[in-house]
């Protein structure tokens, strides 16, 4: 039906707009500003904006739409000025996967190495875990700052990890939200607008993005996480942000632990100059690019994990937003072990299923008002490439409950075959590269 | 994000099955019972349903998931059983015209040939009219009707038009006016679920559908239309009713008057055996497919219009509704014509721009509560195919109000070439069929 009346420009303004990228057209940039803007007022309905949404995913926008929803997004709500923290600012986002605690060492290590990292995180929802969570499991830790006590810590200690305030693209916060109940996440112009519109709201003057493909990650296909890599990368030079991106493998949980209180345990033991290969060799990747974005090229971050420098920056960090970095962390009442049926090697542990598993235990939440866990997630004893024989622990299952491990329990205790989450062979597997490519 | 745990069962379901039809699979039974019957209940946000009608516009359903999505339409609500009338019961619906009045003489000229008309309608919303709103210019005349009463009227007077109770296809009533703010009208399973379960739902035996094709109908394809019209033929076979289909052209407005009191004024010329030639011949078309498939094909509905049968029944019909069939009609405060600049013959009248001006004009409502005029409307002075003179009138007005009529104007008296909505040329133009397809 026509809605050309005067009365009914909301209505025609919007469904207009939704007809036109349901129809396979280009939205104006009148109509991008119009929509994030009545959005954000509320004078677009929900269904409205999940409509378009879907329409977006289906139909998709091209190089200049993203920008201008962008654009839009950012100026929905304030952009910080971080122009008085004197060093040079580099933040990292990662598009999420599962065991994924590098923010935990990488924000004090590139700290301790002469840049500040505005590091505004968020809370899991689903397989993924967050940033926040983890950190909640620190006594007396917490994630909310004023904007000013957000400035004046990053030029303090030069690291922050804490929640975004709800100043940053209102708009984003919105649509997130909308989009997580309504199917719609798997868009990468609304992925890529979304991160991005936060980051550069927040201030930073430059941004390594950590790109995930792989079963745990929300891109399966590398040609997908390119793409997004891209559009993200485009979005931050157009906006003055130095950006580069790496993409890396999350078809394997990073590290050994996953959950919240044993993925800080795990963070620690990097910043101690121990830990899993993988996850020192990412965070070391990582703060490399961090260092040379924000022109610090010469910094030796793998010097700063190994003198303890970056340790005494994540304690002070920690302290500085009211935790005890020296506190024992919470310790789950139920535990629960998956042994090898058979001597070999561990082929695959899959991302997914073990993300699944941790949320499951109660590391995660289903909707995002749910409480998590501290204490609940998954230990890998062994990793893909590791010899097993039989009888051999494989996995760790915790929680605070038993019948979260009795729910989880047979979906990783089946068997050990191709198809199976973990996965056993006589001989070793061929090794996989962790990083796949850059994009700057 | 995977939504698996037992907890969040009912976001899990739907952002599933929202996935499903995103990615272009097809939806099971169970999850399109689910689904029906989860959004009647609350349980399914509309900002859920929208994202679902989106998908399910942009990658459409098969016959089975269409037949399956219109029963559990029909399953949400109650089915109304029409045995203790004793004629045979037969419905008509038009897919929505300008000008289509055709249900106002229809209705009783077919109950007047012995058969029995449950005629459920709907109000108007955007360019084309509805026949709620029609019968309302009529003094005293009320659409709402017990499910008793209307049984009643059906057996005593043999026929009804009357606003659809709460009661039937509730899903349905939701659906629609979801669809109508969130771009999602025109998808084809959507519009054929919409239309047969309410009329699934009603009780009737058989059904005559008019399924409108042109710039002043929904669907501008023949193509589409014809799809529109096998799916719900279809639909209607499998439920036990005798459905009939014909394709019928909406480029041009039916008759000559567009509106509410003045459409109403046509259909009685026609019920006194005069009229537009266009309205008689689709009434009488219409009038004889119904009465072959209630199983009277040797009823003359031609000699019900002349002998003022027809006419009787539509006075009782009135009358047992409140209405007073002999009251005057209200008559509009401002009339405007528009005059031809030229001698010639008109080519064309667009059935969209008139079907809008008369909305603009007052006849129709942007939004679902918004009142319209009785009064106000178009008279075509000329029709398609006539003759006329510079000075001429060729199209006429209404309005209560003079700034509706300022605000319309401009699109109708700014010429009369080949992109107006009014064309005038020299030679007269070809004839067009009224009646394009019939499919049963």
């Amino acid at each position: 039906m026509t809605d050309l009346s005067s009365d009914s420009t909301k209505i025609a303004g919007v469904v207009d707009v939704i007809r036109t990228k349901r129809d396979g057209g280009r939205l104006s940039d009148a109509q991008i500003d119009w929509t994030i803007a009545a959005y954000t007022r509320g004078e677009i309905a929900d269904e409205q904006m999940s409509a378009l949404a879907m329409a977006i995913l289906l139909r998709g926008m091209d190089t200049a739409e993203i920008a201008r929803w962008t654009a839009a997004m950012i100026a929905s709500g304030e952009r910080l000025d971080l122009s008085g923290v004197a060093r040079p600012t580099v933040d990292k986002h990662s598009t999420g996967g599962v065991g994924d605690k590098i923010t935990l060492p990488l924000t004090p290590l590139v700290a301790a190495c002469g840049a500040a990292v505005p590091q505004l995180s968020g809370r899991g929802l689903g397989h993924t875990g967050g940033t926040l969570d983890k950190l909640e499991s620190i006594p007396g830790w917490r994630a909310d700052l004023t904007n000013a006590r957000f400035v004046d810590q990053l030029r303090d200690v030069g690291a922050v990890i804490c929640a975004a305030g709800d100043g940053l693209a209102p708009a984003d916060r919105k649509l997130y939200a909308l989009r997580d109940v309504t199917g719609t996440v798997e868009a990468i112009p609304l992925i890529a607008s979304s991160i991005m519109s936060k980051k550069i709201a927040e201030g930073t003057g430059a941004l390594v993005l950590d790109v995930k493909v792989g079963s745990g990650a929300f891109m399966a296909s590398v040609a997908d996480a390119r793409q997004l890599a891209r559009t993200m990368v485009d979005l931050g030079t157009a906006h003055g942000v130095r950006t580069v991106a790496l993409l890396t493998d999350m078809s394997t949980p990073l590290g050994r632990a996953v959950g919240n209180a044993v993925e800080v345990t795990e963070a620690v033991e990097v910043l101690a100059g121990g830990g899993p290969a993988d996850v020192v060799d990412l965070t070391l990747a990582l703060a490399r690019e961090m260092l040379a974005a924000a022109g610090l090229p010469d910094a030796d971050p793998a010097a700063a994990l190994r003198d303890g420098r970056a340790m005494d920056t994540w304690r002070a960090m920690i302290a500085a937003q009211g935790g005890n970095p020296h506190a024992p962390l919470p310790v789950a009442a139920e535990t629960e072990l998956v042994r090898a049926d058979r001597d070999g090697y561990v082929a695959a542990v899959d991302a997914r299923a073990i993300g699944v598993a941790a949320w499951r235990l109660g590391a995660g939440r289903a909707r995002k008002e749910d409480p998590v866990s501290a204490a609940a997630g998954v230990i890998l004893h062994r990793r893909p490439g590791e010899q097993v024989r039989a009888g051999d622990p494989l996995v760790e299952l915790r929680a605070d409950d038993p019948d979260r491990i009795a729910d989880v329990l047979p979906a990783l205790s089946g068997g050990f075959g191709p198809t199976d989450p973990v996965q056993l062979t006589d001989a070793p597997p061929a090794a996989t590269e962790l990083v796949v490519d850059r994009i700057a």
